[in-house]
């Protein structure tokens, strides 16, 4: 494997750490390190740290600490080195060029874990749990990454597979002997473990919605007739904390959202306000898109007045509606009076919708993805073993079923998607 | 001395360093972290890596590296230890909670290193140089925070007070025996030792100019009539490396600065463009501030076009004036026409500036404040010698100029400049 380096932390800090990994990854770094006990790096043992300097040959760049890494004992499995120096913006590029200089390659985003999985240290959705874990900003979004990240929920995915494998390599024996007609799988004790499967396939991607939300918000849209104060209510929301919010103004202000954590949770406000005040029709793409915002929110507060009705839009089953007449002494969203007990309403609202018993919980669209293609092929599965199918077939589909799930685990991902998910990391890790 | 804790690195990376440093560092740690290998961090010895998950007694916060160092061999001189753990906010915010409820306190900005000078591990002029290390983007601002942190700079110091407490010790003799009217010191000797004093000192506070220029930037003006084009040329000079202008802007806007490397050196770009252009009372202010601008600037660039004169403005001997005349064959702003060139006279304007025969260069107001006092007290002691004044007096002076060098190597420093130098770095180092 080609040696990698990258800055594995953000530009602005007292300290900077320079990953290195891949084959050469010692015996580079040990041509730029001057360590002052004069020991050279490649007889250096795993889990060892060295301090010295790191030089062009001519000049000092800065005086360093070297952590050395032995494969397999390693974040990626590969021989290792971090180096630890000042968080200077010429300095870790100086550092970075001199180690491409000796042959190293700036490592891709996402490189180092893609390494990880690679070397087998993890599975693809331990992978994935690693970003997750990087971005997590609350309790419960952290919670998730960490138990995926510990291998929790792979486990679940490889007792599934294991039963659908057991299930097919019986079949697959009836069809070795099928000119025999013999049935060693029986017909009823199949059916019961599918049926079983298809139940527990069906509860993980029901989690998938309470999932969701944890890990990137709840959308709450805040619906009502114009200036009814809506705006006003949605700065209160944001108020608190502006500062979280405006760290993320890049990435939400397009798409008219913001995010606030409210006692512990991540709530994503849809801004519906302020979309009415122009020509016809602008005001009807605004009212639709209102509707819109309205179907995909889990929490919709309506929003009124003293003498003007709540807005008239269907919601679903699904979701949360909390009513709030503005400009009364109870509510006020100019001097946030009620703005505590709208509040508590949320937090108790995010708890129904997050609330699940399941100890695995979907946050990832991919793996939901292949959860209901594998729901789908075991659906098959069920019917066919109704209506007595040869066991050919119905092996057919117990492999798509398989491979549905070994997808999550990544046993079976194509490059494409590979490089699809590895690319969403950040550079460094 | 009282346990401290900071992240040391900048949010949003893959990686997060978090410092521990004092008497309980390891101790409170240990408290957090469960190692895989099962043993405890109290019997760790400095330089080793140990790997394990932090909890908070319940919950994994993360799978981390712990490194230990124990005192005086780290950074602080104290116990410390580093936790590098994954950079989420939420695992950064909950693991410094955890040491916080463990008994840390959050560390003050530049603590660490104001720890390392109160232990010894640098003088004051080291520990500045480690600020301005970190803060670094060119090649020469780092060189020169280099050299002062090996202490290159220090020891001209040292070397220069020891010279003076020579000096001094031989006058304090001649006080003792005052009564028998001796002359232990040659005062022909000690002139000749004043006056090469004062000479070199006066050779250090003149590379001030170059050493500021370097580290903060050359100031340039761009100074001509309306219209001519100055803000087009500004927007020329800077539009390389847009994305380098705009991290500072949050600093450099309120000074109507930007500043930008070319050739490795860092300008300082004072816009006077578009500041005429108001009612007369305004407009006149803005023609002294282009004044005063163009006063403080080390390169200043006139700027005209074919039939308006040159601006009429006095330069000192110190600036390098560049004339440039625009909208014509050979240079047109607008679309960079001999951009090119005037970045080489810019460069080589520089090199003039910032070209020094001295192997120490002071690049810090502080030092450069003490050094002017120091030549002050120096000049005065050679007036006396010249007046045959007496020992006593002589010997004031003498101690005086002591005094002010001490300053710089943080001898004599009080608690006050400590907390502003030491309040100037980042929090974590």
């Amino acid at each position: 494997m080609q040696t990698i380096c990258a800055n594995s932390t953000s530009a602005g800090g007292a300290i900077a750490i320079i990953r290195v990994s891949g084959d050469e990854a010692i015996n580079i770094v040990d041509k730029l390190f001057m360590p002052y006990n004069q020991k050279s790096l490649t007889d250096a043992a795993g889990y060892t740290l060295h301090f010295g300097r790191i030089t062009d040959g001519e000049n000092t760049i800065d005086e360093v600490l070297v952590t050395i890494f032995r494969a397999p004992h390693s974040y990626t499995g590969e021989d290792s080195v971090e180096i630890s120096c000042h968080g200077s913006s010429y300095i870790i590029q100086t550092i970075l060029s001199l180690l491409i200089n000796h042959g190293c390659q700036m490592a891709q985003p996402g490189e180092f874990t893609q390494r990880a999985y690679l070397n087998g240290k993890m599975d693809l959705s331990q992978a994935e749990a690693v970003a997750d874990l990087i971005s997590s900003s609350t309790q419960a979004a952290h919670r998730l990454a960490m138990s995926q990240m510990r291998g929790g929920y792979s486990n679940k995915m490889r007792h599934l597979r294991d039963q659908l494998l057991e299930m097919t390599s019986l079949l697959e024996l009836e069809i070795d002997f099928s000119e025999e007609d013999v049935e060693f799988a029986d017909r009823q004790q199949l059916l019961a473990l599918a049926q079983n499967i298809h139940d527990v396939i069906t509860h993980l991607a029901s989690t998938f919605r309470a999932g969701n939300a944890l890990k990137n918000g709840i959308p709450v849209a805040i619906i009502g007739a114009p200036n009814v104060g809506k705006s006003t209510l949605l700065n209160q929301l944001l108020h608190d904390d502006r500062a979280i919010v405006s760290d993320q103004q890049g990435t939400t202000r397009d798409l008219v959202e913001d995010t606030m954590t409210i006692g512990g949770t991540l709530f994503r406000f849809i801004d519906t306000a302020g979309i009415r005040h122009t020509t016809d029709t602008v005001e009807r793409m605004g009212i639709e898109r209102s509707m819109r915002a309205a179907q995909n929110a889990q929490i919709i507060i309506m929003l009124t007045e003293p003498g003007v009705p709540y807005p008239d839009i269907q919601t679903t089953d699904d979701q949360i509606v909390i009513r709030i007449e503005n400009k009364t002494p109870t509510f006020q969203a100019i001097n946030a009076t009620g703005l505590d007990q709208l509040e508590s309403q949320l937090i108790k609202a995010a708890q129904t919708l997050t609330h699940t018993d399941s100890d695995i919980i979907v946050t990832n669209l991919r793996h939901q993805t292949a959860l209901l293609s594998a729901r789908q092929s075991i659906e098959t599965v069920i019917h066919q073993l109704h209506d007595s199918t040869t066991p050919d077939i119905i092996a057919l589909d117990l492999h798509a079923c398989i491979d549905s799930l070994s997808e999550i685990l990544g046993d079976l991902t194509s490059d494409d998607t590979l490089h699809n998910i590895f690319s969403r990391f950040c550079i460094g890790k």
